[in-house]
């Protein structure tokens, strides 16, 4: 019996063709002997919703549950978008990340050397970029009670959604993001709307209050919008960046357009560890989205994929050396200048998904 | 008795020093005859707390709800970061802003030839940028009810805010957007988060409804994340972009830190028309804030706020010749190679608030 399990879904769009490069991977250490991965894999998204008229099966979501880890594609495109709102391709996601609970986002931007003249920002500002945006990602406005359209009459309609936020959700996350600064910069910021906004002003009293434990950490509060300029303007005073949700979505989007390396951003979602076992639910998946317009084309980058899935057998499996080989093979093949076309760069080889796959899987 | 009335809220930090380059400008207009404005002053954010224990007084408000138009300086600091939440700063402009109903914030992100350099971003990406981002000021998460924290016992609290939009309040700021299209770049760029907000959905569903009035407009959707993302990645693709509060709080914050000109960038807030005089309620703004860090020094940038100012002469009393004339003075003063320290640069001079304030009056 294989000791650990894997449940792939791939999604739409390139999701697809970019796990096929993690399978193959993963076919690859298991024949080495140096992972022992059972894999199953399932549908979600406009995938699930085609051949079962929902973004994600029961049955799937139970698998994902029963899994050791999940590793997710992407999901989403025009085909879908005039799906019903409770089945578009991005309920899968959310009801994913809310049944497994996994409150702990962490969003790398890393700025690839190879890759630091690719970035729209001045070199300079970028080269050697490394934060870790941490968000919170099963509460808040994503998934706050009421979230309604009324119709008032009069061709009048009424749109609500409700941020929520309860003391331990904040609590945990920003101990993550203590946690994972120790092992770092030694640096947090915590942004929000404490200006504006009640949970804001929870927001920042309860992380105030978990660095109390954490004195060697420097803490410091930006308002999510200064946030945002600063990421623009001098990135690289940031070191680890502990927001909510939907600051989170955006934040950890600029953060990863700035390193000019989008199309190589894994990103691991965790859940609290199990009080028996320890164990933490986990949920892998590349920061970019489904890309339709260049879906089965086999042109895809299959960077952030295979990254994430590094994550993942750093995370969920305490592999941390194969981990790192993974790691450094990608900077390998960026080093002797293979691009796929995302990164395409004069005196680049401009290659495609299979053959990036394939040559990461060479340098292994 | 002076035709046209105007409300001075300088604020706090450099808001009180960069007014008075404004009050130097207005009295020389007033001097030429070119205008004939009268103008009061009042108190507004730390300053109005401090002598009256308020953000600004029910008398203040009543006298901006009076003027023609109120230029406001900034507001906030350190100093009050432990003033209760009702009375902080930043409670004087919310109030003002629902209080006017001024629902349409216009914020200009241009990028000054001379300062393209200045920019974080490349040169050529930034160079010539022209983007209008129409921000909805009077609704949504801002003053949505409930808004509140709630103590559940045992250390535990609930904060909640609450992102409410109707009908008439989107479709009111949408019709702004393009009708500010038809005088530029014909092209507007919706952003929400419909794949997660109800709020979000309305909001396209009225978006699409109201650009059927305007078959001359390009209208296109676009995700807050992605919005955030392009506008990093090739900003030149924008022209006009209308969004909720929350997100246009953020995404004018980036598209202003693009150009390299905050301290440059003017915004102004506008109510609708009366319906008898016509006449808008009108509140302009500099886009960046009252930064504490260095107030009192006399090397504040006064440019937003006498482009402030000259949005106010455009866009409420319809000068735009005299407002051109205060633009072009702006442009030809730093193409003299005057900046002041936030945006000093080789083989320029770096002057101070009252020479830079100076040499934009000398040239008029
Ligand atoms: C697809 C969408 C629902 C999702 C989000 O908003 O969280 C995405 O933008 C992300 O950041 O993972
Ligand atoms: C000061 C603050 C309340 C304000 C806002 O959030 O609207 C500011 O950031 C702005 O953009 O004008």
């Amino acid at each position: 019996m294989a000791t650990h399990s894997l449940f792939l879904l791939p999604g739409d769009g390139i999701g697809t063709e970019i796990m096929v490069e993690v399978e193959k991977l993963i076919a690859w250490t298991n024949a080495e002997g140096l992972t022992d991965f059972s894999t199953d894999s399932g549908l979600a998204g406009g995938a699930a919703y085609d051949k079962h008229g929902v973004a994600i099966t029961d049955e799937d979501v139970a698998k994902a549950k029963a899994a050791d880890a999940v590793i997710f594609g992407a999901v989403g495109g025009p085909k879908w978008d005039n799906a019903p709102y409770e089945h578009r391709p991005e309920a899968a996601l959310l009801r994913l990340r809310k049944e497994l609970a996994v409150f702990a986002n962490l969003r790398p931007a890393i700025c690839y050397p190879a890759l630091a003249s690719a970035s729209s920002l001045k070199k300079e500002l970028v080269e050697g970029l490394d934060i870790l945006i941490v968000r919170e990602l099963t509460g808040g406005v994503y998934f706050g009670e009421p979230k309604t359209i009324t119709d008032l009459g009069n061709g009048q309609k009424r749109a609500v959604d409700t941020q929520v936020y309860e003391t331990y959700e904040i609590d945990r996350i920003a101990r993550v993001a203590f946690d994972l600064a120790r092992t770092r910069g030694g640096k947090v910021h915590s942004a929000d709307k404490k200006n504006v906004m009640k949970s804001g002003v929870l927001w920042d009293e309860v992380v105030r209050n978990v660095a109390k434990d954490y004195a060697d950490v420097e803490l410091h509060h930006i308002l999510a919008d200064n946030a945002a300029m600063q990421l623009v303007r001098t990135p690289k005073q940031f070191d680890v960046m502990v927001t909510d949700n939907l600051f989170g979505d955006i934040l950890s989007d600029v953060a990863a357009m700035l390193t000019g390396s989008l199309g190589m951003l894994p990103s691991a979602s965790l859940g609290a560890p199990d009080p028996v076992t320890g164990k933490r639910k986990a949920f892998y998946e590349p920061v970019h989205g489904s890309a339709p317009d260049i879906a089965g084309k086999g042109i895809a980058n299959p960077i952030a994929m295979i990254a994430s899935f590094a994550m993942a057998l750093r995370y969920s499996f305490n592999m941390i050396e194969l981990a790192s080989q993974v790691e450094n093979a990608i900077a390998a093949v960026l080093d002797d200048g293979l691009r796929t076309g995302d990164i395409a760069q004069d005196n680049c080889k401009t290659v495609g998904t299979e053959e990036m796959g394939a040559a990461i899987l060479a340098k292994l």
